[in-house]
């Protein structure tokens, strides 16, 4: 059966060429971002969990969940926490398998979660002690289908289980790149190495208005290595200093910068923290609520408000649609040069085949000159053969092999 | 000090005329709807609290929480709630209040919680019975503030609490409003007067493609109302004549339709609630997932992600500069008839007064042979004005008389 | 197979010769009380269940638990309710049941849980609103069992879960009679009537020290119908006078009496409630905590700190012998006139037949001249008659009729 | 003032003469007994906080709680945990402190908690994990007293805070000997050295009739370290051997053993476990529902029910007075040779200073012989001396130098 694909030039100018964007990336130490990774490690640990004890993947979404900040008591030199942060993960999954032969087998979600919280805080927040700064939770319940929890049509490509949509676009504008950038070079191990006193939790938001970028940065820092004003000030000189040096190998925009805008040094308030992370004092989180597929948010661009993380990767077209898109509006810019600037577009069809979305939709920035029906009909054949191929996605996800946020 | 204010002509065309729109309406009875309005109503109620105790608002944001989902036993003619939906409200508030007397008052935010719940699921899901299916809880800590509570610089501007943006535009397009209509109609009380067996929980999904409408509707079914497998077809079919009635009246476009296109009869699986929610059957929830301030999910549009429910309207940018960019798209396009659509967008500073932003931008689409400049100017004023009255806002939001979802 | 009886004469002297006695009630709106009959409550709505479902009753119990106090305002005249109390009602059950056919049954023990605790609470506390005063929660899960969650060797006589005992005695002693009562007055349809002004929260303390008993009452006092501090002395005035009525007409012995000890009138404390329980305000509890199978706790006479509350009828010794110790001494007493007290004590074998315990001893006071050998033979009857009938108990208990607080 | 002190000859004939003994013993790895454990580590540790940094110990009792057991999959050789333990501490605390500057100081109570949990479990179960195998949490509220959380009287001799009764006695009799020492042995260091199969979940339950005693146990076994049936066998034919080599040393009565008796082998039932202690597969508990303060519970001795854990030391009676009782009757059996046994009983005044008791009274089995008046007097100036000494016993609870379960 043939699909529904539609490939037109875009209504909108080449993204350099639009007087403003508005970019921000919430980096791997924030609460919501954490959240995101805690509940997609769930959810990728119950899918191997499934495939390793039975062959398959079971029913599961795991894509709820809420962390409640702590309280701590935080000062130049150090601090402690008061009270722990509190992490939840809400979902479903089939807790309890029943095989042929009418037997039980339980499956150790409870174990599943607590282990993915824990990795996930381990490896991502240096001085958080995910034993005694957290407390743990789940609320997760067998799902509305049968005890076998088999998804229809098995062995078969599986069927969307819900009317959702999925974008992506290709490339990352400039601006996007260096705020996407900024937050990778102050988590990097390198910088992290040399300035222990950056904790995890940066957001980066960037604003440009014609050739002028406005970079507005919250980095949190780790009081036991900071032990007055002027190391914390030194502190924030070294991240301006590093970023402002990256940013301009990127862009030949006037570049401006403000860290920790909101410090009153004053009245004595500053980012400080004892884990490196504002988790720890009262900013709570939603899954869901951060970063977008490809690690930003981009009010300026077209954006889906599903949340990829925790999902199943067998039938959740709110999951697969936006990875594909993704990955498809990368492919269309990597294979057909003429093309400069490609928004990808996908709405599934809730109860049939996830390769046979109700629309898969590009629209082209494209080159002058170039030949429009050649590249509409290569681009179309993109599109084609990454929705045929959506299955592939479900390996690529569950190996961690995609960035989802 | 002047603002940052900047207008420019739209670098898309507009909406009629590009080629894809998908446009999606959560109901007021979805899980992600439900629990927005639940934490809205909390932090409206704690508005009041603090200004009639007090005469002040103090600090708080309830703008996370979860709702897992229940387990459900239905079928045609009944059914009852095994286990019951979970709702827990996350956030931070000024739980005890010191005046200057060292004297403490404490806060019943958990009984304004309950209350909260209780009154939102009361008046909005007519067949949920709020005390035997559902289990409220909180995890409301006091704030990272001082005890005191109170916003820094009362009596002046507010600044910004965060580094955020808010976007809006106006006017709806067609598809935008036979959309969010068609849930209106649905969950109207002259409908549900006839149609008692339509539950409160109805997404729509619109797709628009060229001149052609396709909407989807997912509507839950009442199942003690709905005796057998004819009357639930006769049901079905009643939503289907009366969405397509109404949406005749507002499109010359070709408009097609499918109801509860997930149901295998078959199979037996139809979208029956003891309720008229799926929250009493495992579907869980977030806040901020759903509807965006318009009361649609349009990411073929400009969307913020931010969550506007539940934040405090005193001081949070995240919240209030979506309600004035929308309410500023509204004017423009109310008071400047040569702008035939309005998209404005609003940067915030954290730390600076609110009606200070980094930016507020409006991108309009004009009447062809308008003097651009005079109509700059006019809007540009118009945007300067809304800034000016941010604070305006903080009281028509505790009033309920700004829709957020 | 025969029974292992003992009877034996009392080492101790006749209960009212002896000098020292403490004795102490819990009324039913204490909080170990209320909370002992939530989780018995929920226990016999189980059985109900699994009886009307399933035709026989499945594993549980739901003997553990916790009430964590609310926090209230409270001043003469009224108050009110800032944060809620907290009931979990900790066990396990047989969640889903799987039948020949292997076709899984899910029990609503959620809403099992719901109904119990507002039942229990609303048809105990008047003045206390389950709605806006209570948060409820649960922690049940599936027992060890396999999923049939069948009693083993079904059809036959029930083998003990544990190692556990059960003991009893009859009469109560004047001190125990004038406790009882006191709290059974006070809580009474007809006092209440006349005073509404007092709660269900009573706690009585009796201590006899020779021929002089000395009564400590705490009741708590509903605040909206006490509006100054006269109308409270005068209540309390009222209990004296009715609690002293009451006690010189059972007990010839000198009694004195103090009530709501800890009030200290300078510093404005006083026990004034809003809804008429502690629980409101801090005052937490636990399951099995509060007054033994005959209503009270006697620490001066032998004493069982199994909890029966919860523990399931079937196969429980822990419940089952407490009150089959009780009811066999009550027999004795009714039945062998020359018995002038008797204590009962039964101690279970795990793995073995609830009729076969490890040892069922009885301990008599007797008239003196009476013919022991014959007193002796008929008390064995008696006992093994009871003992061997231990499986009667289950439908008494699960029909309510036999009090277990 | 002169207290109210009761000495009379016991009422009781000698407990080795009495014909039946029923005693009980929750080992270290008891659910019961692990969560009074936790609950008064917290106690302790919030006691040394306030003292470290206020100088004095403020309001506080958490003496309720619950431990929702998890579930496992258990079989010869090894396990999972496939559900955690989930371990709640409720109670209240002084949570702000607030000083004579109008300043508030946040007390750390949620990392107390956490510390507490973690260190009780990894200080008695080996091979349990608290990070992977615990979900913990507590419900602390702030009391119903002010802000300061100051007892009152501060400096005199503190107010009872409640109506409670303590009770002990002196020596133990050779069957509690027995059972005390049983468990201690199965549990000492040196036998986990040769046995490590054995768990820390250890149940000992003694029966004697006249001159038989019969102990029953229940010893979990640690399904790593012991890979088939025979090994199984082993292990618990090695426990029977070193109890019954140990109780033959302790008594001449004839001792007979049983233990695990639930087993079913033919059923494939065994009391294995991954961790140790039965709490990981549904074996619930709650605080107070375990071992009286001298480590038993003597049903056919004089108990309070009061639970000592979790307590504050400063003015709760039910815990204070439960240790008074018990250390002046070991100090009148060490100090007054002519009394074989002691009973003591302590009922407090609430409102009224610590040190003036309702009653205090000792009943003594006194020898043959002995002048009464004389020992009379004696008995009388110990527990005089005692009373008027209970603000002592703090400062030793608080060093953990009293064992209270």
């Amino acid at each position: 059966m043939s699909r529904n694909i539609q490939v037109e030039k875009a209504s909108v100018p080449p993204i350099e060429m639009q007087p403003l964007e508005i970019v921000e990336r919430k980096g791997v130490g924030h609460p919501d971002t954490l959240l995101d990774a805690i509940v997609e490690e769930t959810g990728r640990n119950l899918c191997r969990y499934y495939k390793r004890e039975f062959g398959r993947i079971f029913h599961h979404n795991v894509d709820k969940g809420s962390l409640a900040g702590g309280r701590a008591r935080v000062d130049f030199g150090g601090g402690e926490i008061l009270e722990p942060i509190y992490i939840c993960v809400v979902g479903r999954a089939a807790t309890d398998v029943l095989d042929k032969g009418c037997k039980i087998t339980r499956v150790p979600f409870g174990k599943i979660v607590l282990d993915s919280i824990q990795d996930v805080l381990r490896s991502t927040i240096r001085n958080l002690d995910p034993i005694k700064h957290v407390l743990m939770d789940y609320k997760i319940k067998a799902g509305s289908g049968d005890l076998t929890g088999v998804f229809e049509g098995e062995g078969k490509i599986p069927l969307a289980n819900d009317t959702s949509f999925g974008v992506g676009y290709a490339p990352l504008s400039e601006t996007e790149r260096i705020v996407y950038k900024t937050e990778q070079l102050l988590n990097s191990a390198a910088f992290k190495r040399k300035h222990r006193e950056v904790g995890e939790d940066i957001k980066v938001m960037g604003l440009r208005t014609d050739n002028e970028i406005k970079l507005t940065i919250a980095a949190a820092v780790v009081a036991k290595f900071t032990p007055d004003r002027d190391h914390y000030t030194g502190v924030i000189s070294d991240v301006r200093n590093a970023v402002i040096d990256q940013a301009v190998k990127l862009t030949d925009r006037k570049v401006s910068l403000e860290v920790n805008t909101a410090d009153r040094p004053k009245d004595g308030v500053f980012f400080l923290t004892v884990t490196g992370t504002s988790a720890e004092m009262g900013d709570d989180a939603g899954v869901g609520r951060g970063n977008r597929g490809n690690g930003l948010i981009t009010p300026c661009r077209p954006m889906s408000l599903e949340a990829t993380a925790g999902k199943n990767p067998v039938n959740h077209s709110g999951k697969l649609y936006n990875v594909l898109a993704q990955r498809a509006a990368e492919r269309i810019i990597k294979e057909e040069s003429r093309v400069a600037e490609a928004y990808v577009k996908i709405l599934s069809r809730i109860g049939h085949p996830l390769d046979q979305p109700l629309i898969a939709s590009a629209e082209l920035v494209v080159a002058d000159g170039a030949s429009w029906n050649n590249v509409r009909d290569n681009v179309a054949a993109i599109v084609d053969a990454e929705v045929a191929d959506v299955c592939s996605l479900q390996d690529l996800i569950i190996d961690g092999k995609i960035s989802l946020f």
